[in-house]
């Protein structure tokens, strides 16, 4: 695939306004990571102006993580106006398994058309089995519950109905368009032991997106955000003080460092 | 009691999904003071899915900090399914002497049986005074008015008309069910110039919860918290810093760690 | 003007309680700002509330970041009792020139006398030119897109129309009371990296009004905050650890340290 590193190095010279409809537990992470990383952020949510603002940002990131009536349709408006300006949103189905609310609004957001949806492995396959009227995925939470291999068919056949590059997050990232795929081994176990890391990386997807192909600008987006986790550990071994280093490493490594650094493979 | 390390030891083994209905303020800290303690956070809230939610989790913690009607409602829904399913939940009364809203819904609250409240002595004194139709306590926002001595009665007379542990925090936290009171000794003095650190210590009460009598495993988490404020101390001495060390603390404070450094004392 | 140094001291003295309904992505950081500083911040937006807490704040700061339309009801409310008791108030025009909903909002809050105006560049040209009917400002998010030489004009108009103090701030902030001017050359380019830190200024400001004529309090609120920034820059070079190092600098910056280092000249 193309190198990782033009991938990083066109979003900072791009520094994209990216919308993002996300939970409250991840604004103030997200807006920090984007900003580290070289994008321009915003929340807007409210629906008097919720879709002139999305007409104003080049890429849009919807999280379903502290999830309420106004603000599904909010989402909602949003994504259709990103869709016919042909311009991409990023879906992160938090919790989907958990209740009945969260598979009725992933409904309709999937039919919205995202460009790019991840989440663990959980979150996939609860995703993938809504079609289906049956629910096999195991998580309850924000934190999965299943190994990413598990979630490999669902994510080919959620892409391929979606038409949807599908990212799983695991200790080893599974990338498909429903016809390639890709593997990213990239990323520290400390990640996930900070709340929204994997919120704020679909907004770093998002950026990444603005005028590039999907698929290879997802598993770049993910190589990037890894390898900053990695650079973190070596500075800081506990949570702590490893969300500041990861702040560093993603305001810090260049697109040399991500060719480098990443570690990308076909599947 | 029984021996502090053992409660964290448990909550650790247990790694327990916590269902937080908290305020926006706390949101991010709360959910990486569990995750750095080892529990499993979540944030649920909206109506449609409130009680579904907490039909999963395994104790539930309620904080009045932004308080809105909606969130009040979610709020008693959800400490109904706990209570109906023999699960513990936690309140923090967070400024209820502030305002006449604050007072009517912790009177509601109050009456749905929380398992442990803890708030700091203006709010415990505050909370107290509920019933008796007149204010005693000083306290205008989160930060506390009173010292821990002048809310012990208040504490002692709350927790028997509730059936509830109470907790006032401060210099030495003063813990009793009404019949039996303890004191726990640690912490630090940068612990309250950190926004919400009170709030996520209710997320880490309710994790110690599950599967234990409240009162000893109250006792266990405030010494666990305070232990921590006191080897974050060690690493830094003012707040920006004080924040990492303290979820570094969390983190790797040992069960071996707390019964060694437990301040715990019958009252 | 009159010393810098002595406004921190008596702020500090005063520890005055700071009501702010702000936006999500800045509760927590804008909390532990006041905390740091030395105020005590309270986040409170409740329709059933609002007024009987902004009843006990020595001041308010209101901020549309994540504007919401009961939460603009919420900040009139507030600004009004303010107003009514001749307590100082605080707006930050967040993104005003990005939608018509925001134009909306602060044109009714302009009409409730804010003590102090602060935004960028971009949100003063915005907000200036709401009564003549045409946008002038380019920025569309929370990131300026206009030098500060260019709102300068803007500024004292909108002073002069509102009755408020109008700060811009920048790499050169330039302050104004419609007659009188200033330039605070305090600060440092990694600020804007870390989000909100701008939206926790406009706190500080309010806390440092309290008791204190409106156009030097201002200035010695930015002096004392870019100042912050500098110390921060001598610990950290990224923006993960330049967070930490900016609160312990707002912690340990003494007013002897500030009558030091402000770089405040008439402009």
């Amino acid at each position: 695939m193309t190198d990782t590193g033009h991938f990083l190095n066109q979003m900072r010279a791009t520094a994209p306004l990216v919308h993002n409809i996300t939970n409250y537990v991840a604004m103030n992470i997200m807006a920090n990571v984007l900003l580290a990383a070289g994008a321009s952020p915003a929340m807007v949510h409210a629906l008097p102006e919720v879709e002139e603002f999305a007409g104003l940002a080049q890429a849009l990131s919807v999280n379903i993580g502290t999830l309420d009536p106004d603000w599904a349709t909010a989402m909602e408006h949003a994504a259709q106006v990103m869709v016919a300006a042909q311009k991409p949103w990023v879906l992160d189905p938090v919790g989907v398994g958990a209740t009945r609310f969260r598979q009725q609004v992933c409904t309709r957001l999937l039919a919205l058309r995202p460009a790019v949806i991840r989440g663990n492995a959980s979150e996939i396959i609860a995703l993938a089995s809504l079609g289906a009227g049956s629910g096999g995925a195991t998580g309850k939470g924000a934190d999965s519950a299943d190994p990413v291999e598990a979630a490999e068919a669902a994510a080919r056949q959620l892409a391929a109905s979606c038409g949807a590059v599908v990212a799983v997050s695991g200790p080893v990232d599974y990338i498909t368009d429903g016809v390639d795929a890709w593997r990213v081994a990239n990323g520290h176990p400390l990640m996930p032991r900070i709340t929204a890391l994997g919120c704020a990386l679909n907004g770093v997807i998002a950026a990444f997106l603005v005028g590039q192909p999907a698929l290879p600008a997802t598993v770049a987006a993910l190589a990037y955000y890894g390898l900053a986790g990695e650079r973190a550990a070596q500075a800081a071994q506990a949570p702590g003080g490893f969300q500041a280093a990861f702040l560093d490493a993603l305001y810090t490594l260049t697109p040399q460092d991500l060719s480098a650094g990443a570690k990308v493979a076909r599947a």
